[in-house]
């Protein structure tokens, strides 16, 4: 079903004719790619950033409770709720990385995990894919590893609750608000 | 409900020291700042990406079908689907933008707009926000001004069509997938 603005197949993808390092932090690494675009047009500055791969676990207890964090956010300067979530390691998956950030950031052990999907946040300009998982029947361990640039109040929340906090647009990390809609429309709420 | 790991109010605030540009590009431009965090520690390179702020559109036609944008992003390297979407200019509101990005992508224009709420893409490091929409009984126009660098297919797709690319993890662009998502419960679905 469609209106064949242009047809099938014919979204062409670009052509990468050089690449060089604009910003070479090794926390913000940033390329300038010289681009051919699908038009024949050549752009000499396109910007990408190379940004990391994240992998977040919404964590479900056994007795029906979304296990929240919350955790300022500096870049939009605000106090915000989200699921346990941080970069991929080089030597584990990306289903290691969520289970482990579920361990160190809200100090709950998940057993078996399933995939929801992955989400790219920006993909014109970030190089980076978000993988999305659940947990069901996760358990607290009675600790967690603090890190200090990253304090983390864990909070619990019932599926109404977070329904409700969504409504309210109270809960914005656009991967963690993602996994929690197919998580919530899985689990049945 | 919480289990009160660090008590409510207590997560605080980071203080801007001072702040300089590591990339002073009009299309890419990324602020170095000192911090102070809320731990007293002080870091001298916390990278932020100064993003646009975003206006998503999901449009839905009057006889049940969402118009869909399939174009390709250069960052991921990959042909995608997503709603109308773009960036917010300095004279209009998100929702004309919104408006406006419908009207230019995908030919079509609305009527009544409502607010599906906001995200955050990348908090941490991106200060722009995406501002979400549903504009229900939208029409075609029967033209629409393509950008030759952002060459678009214009696709429409039945709820129960777009749950199907949503469950086959064929609708990856998380500001859309979250208006997606918002939507869908909204109207129903």
């Amino acid at each position: 079903m469609s209106d064949n603005t242009i047809p099938e197949d014919q979204i062409k993808k670009w052509e990468k004719l050089s690449s060089s390092l604009a910003l070479p932090e090794p926390w913000f690494r940033v390329r300038k790619d010289e681009v051919r675009l699908a038009s024949g047009k050549v752009i000499d500055d396109y910007f990408v950033w190379e940004s990391p791969t994240i992998a977040t676990m919404v964590p479900f207890t056994e007795d029906g409770k979304f296990v929240l964090c919350e955790q300022y956010r500096y870049a939009v300067d605000k106090i915000m709720y989200q699921f346990p979530a941080g970069g991929v390691g080089k030597s584990e998956s990306p289903e290691e990385a969520a289970k482990r950030e579920l361990e160190e950031e809200a100090g709950y052990v998940a057993e078996a995990v399933e995939p929801l999907g992955d989400s790219a946040a920006y993909p014109t300009k970030m190089s980076g894919w978000h993988h999305l998982y659940l947990a069901k029947n996760v358990k607290p361990t009675g600790e967690k590893h603090e890190d200090e640039n990253e304090p983390t109040r864990v909070v619990l929340k019932t599926p109404e609750e977070l329904w409700a906090m969504i409504n309210a647009n109270e809960f914005q990390v656009a991967d963690s608000l993602v996994a929690a809609l197919l998580a919530l429309k899985k689990l049945g709420y």
